[in-house]
């Protein structure tokens, strides 16, 4: 059977996000798996097979480069580990390939693992400088993921009339989020002045205008719709999981919609996930979102490629409030990859852990009232893969 | 439903192994990929979905490090492409995410990519100096693969009384054996004296002890047995398909049964693949093996963990002529590791790939007769990670 429908999330579990210098990649792995299947009143014993999300293991000595780091630190051997990996889809992914393990009758119960270990190399060594020098060829010019995404943060206030102080304001509610969030890196709610007057890191984005570098960990465990609704404590479905790759940040060639104003990758997985799910009108009908601001022009671009709203109407959606919390389509109520850091491994398991606490009425201060619906999403590489996620409570 | 018995291959392809410094990774996986899609009668339009399998993108600037490495080169986009890694099983991990992927009914049609480029780096930037220099703590103590096997070869020849000349012959019959198969590296027969005389790796091992450095890629096409038996012109199925995960190598805390003359992976993947494919006898049963030949001494360790023999027969095994065309259980008539190479991507596709040929009854000058049933076979890392697959003619 396919993922829709038939696969659920029976248990999750986030780490506290932030500087780990204290733990390492397996510690904060363990938390997590161990967290997310106590979560689903199960032992470890009991999962079948794990699918471990790490994008740059190069980051922390290759640890994290294959499955032998869950059998490690989990007592997992020796059941089967796969490690999978797409840019800043990773943690998606493995959820994707942890869900069609269940969806083929393979497993049982499957767990998912997402984790990045990113403060422990200084600045030169990081995932951004290891980007900029040894990578793609289209990539190899020093662009950065900030200086990336600040050329469409340009074209996106020129073309749509889109005021730097919109931008801010995208930080500022994410922020403001985060401060109810007990597992984000940044807690301090900012003003629009703070964002404006930090220090510029690509023109036009100041350092709150970028996801920081973080250290993180989340889980899931997967197991059938019929297995949940028979023995679980309690689960949510996947409704509907698109996976989008393309090829259209730099080239028309490949994307011929590419005008630097949105990404294919993301229509392309919400229109599956949305055709999957049975999503017509995603604004009405979703009750929240969790989306993939790396950068403050991400969200505002991110909000169109959903379905949120019209294209060049995601400044004025976020402007209206109803992406705040208490608004009608909350969007990052757990502060997003903008205050919780973006551990790219654990980043789309993070979010998914966050829909099924709102889903399950457990998200504490920042729950949104009556939440039934919601999506995540991440876009990863200069915009070629994207993921989109829909979650149902049962 | 499950892999086992549901998915078949219905086409396949090899590029040729070696030395390709007028050609790129790109160029390999898209002549692998449409070479597959062809050999299958379809079109590249038609493939649903892909997974690719590069273990060291690292070693080539990152291309291969996601998805769009497919997207790009083949024209694939939009549709869902993710990347696995799982040390030297990367290759059979794309087929087997691949299998699962059909085998839930996600996608109909999916094509496993396995590909490595190793060639385009000096020695000192050589995925053995990185995985010397960078990488898990209980490795980077200059313990590169040579180094690691070493231990277990004279372990296993001290144990055993087996001979210098053993291990020698493993590399004389698989060399035999690829001067029969066009895309193998190495198509030049040696004899036992070449083995002793080449330059000293790790003692015992010299140069021809190894595998080589190579590029290559391989892909499968995939489908659900029912799809192949109304549509395919051709095709096998996968009759059992096994990972196992352990941690064993150096340490007997993880697995008590380690002492330096097997993997239990190995033995742990094989009980899985051979129960889902009704193998109890696998010395009778199997028509033809690939193995994980990495160095010679594996080949020996390898046949009594595949259960081929007993523990301590390897030698006499080969020894007895068994294992060579033409004898009743032939091992490597590729060529192998030794011959073929090993870019660690593509090697567990290729294995498959082989043996597909030989159940189609197409595999030319090295055709194992009347070939029904095979196995392929793949060890990882320090011998953690084992990938066990069977495949059948329908």
């Amino acid at each position: 059977m396919p993922i829709a429908g038939e696969v659920a999330i029976v248990g999750s579990a986030t780490t506290a996000f932030g500087v780990h210098h204290d733990r390492g990649y397996l510690d904060l792995l363990a938390e997590a798996a161990f967290g997310a299947v106590s979560d689903a009143g199960l032992e470890m014993d009991q999962i079948e097979s794990a699918w471990l999300g790490t994008a740059e293991p190069g980051l922390t000595g290759l640890v994290g480069d294959s499955g032998s780091a869950v059998a490690e630190s989990l007592g997992f051997a020796p059941r089967p580990v796969t490690r999978v990996s797409n840019f800043c889809c990773t943690g998606m992914e493995a959820v994707r390939a942890g869900a069609l393990d269940v969806a083929a009758g393979e497993h049982a119960l499957v767990l998912a693992i997402g984790a990045e270990k990113m403060r422990d190399v200084p600045s030169r060594g990081s995932l951004v400088a290891r980007t900029a020098n040894l990578t793609h060829p289209t990539l190899a010019k020093g662009r950065t993921a900030p200086g990336q995404f600040a050329l469409l943060a340009n074209r996106y206030m020129e073309r749509w009339g889109v005021s730097r102080e919109t931008l801010a304001r995208v930080a500022v509610k994410n922020h403001a989020h985060a401060a109810r969030n007990p597992k984000a890196h940044f807690r301090r709610p900012v003003t629009v002045e703070d964002v404006l007057a930090a220090p510029l890191v690509a023109e036009p984005f100041g350092t709150l205008d970028c996801t920081p570098t973080t250290d993180g960990a989340a889980a899931v465990v997967l197991a059938s719709a019929d297995w949940a609704r028979a023995n679980a404590e309690h689960y949510v479905l996947i409704r509907g999981f698109g996976l989008a790759v393309t090829s259209g940040y730099y080239s028309t060639f490949f994307d011929e919609e590419m005008d630097f104003l949105g990404f294919r990758s993301t229509r392309e997985a919400a229109a599956v996930a949305y055709r999957q799910a049975g999503v017509t009108d995603p604004r009405r009908e979703l009750d929240l979102v969790e989306c993939h601001d790396c950068f403050t022009v991400t969200e505002l671009v991110n909000y169109e490629d959903l379905g949120l709203c019209g294209r060049g109407e995601g400044g004025s959606l976020l402007e209206s409030g109803a992406t705040t919390h208490g608004g009608d389509i909350p969007v990052n109520v757990s502060g997003g990859l903008q205050a919780c850091g973006h551990p790219v491994g654990a980043t789309g398991v993070r979010m998914l852990a966050e829909l099924t606490d709102h889903l399950l009425a457990r998200a504490g201060e920042r729950q949104v009232a009556n939440a039934r619906l919601g999506a995540a999403h991440t876009l990863g590489g200069p915009g070629v893969v994207s993921t989109v996620a829909v979650l149902g409570a049962p």
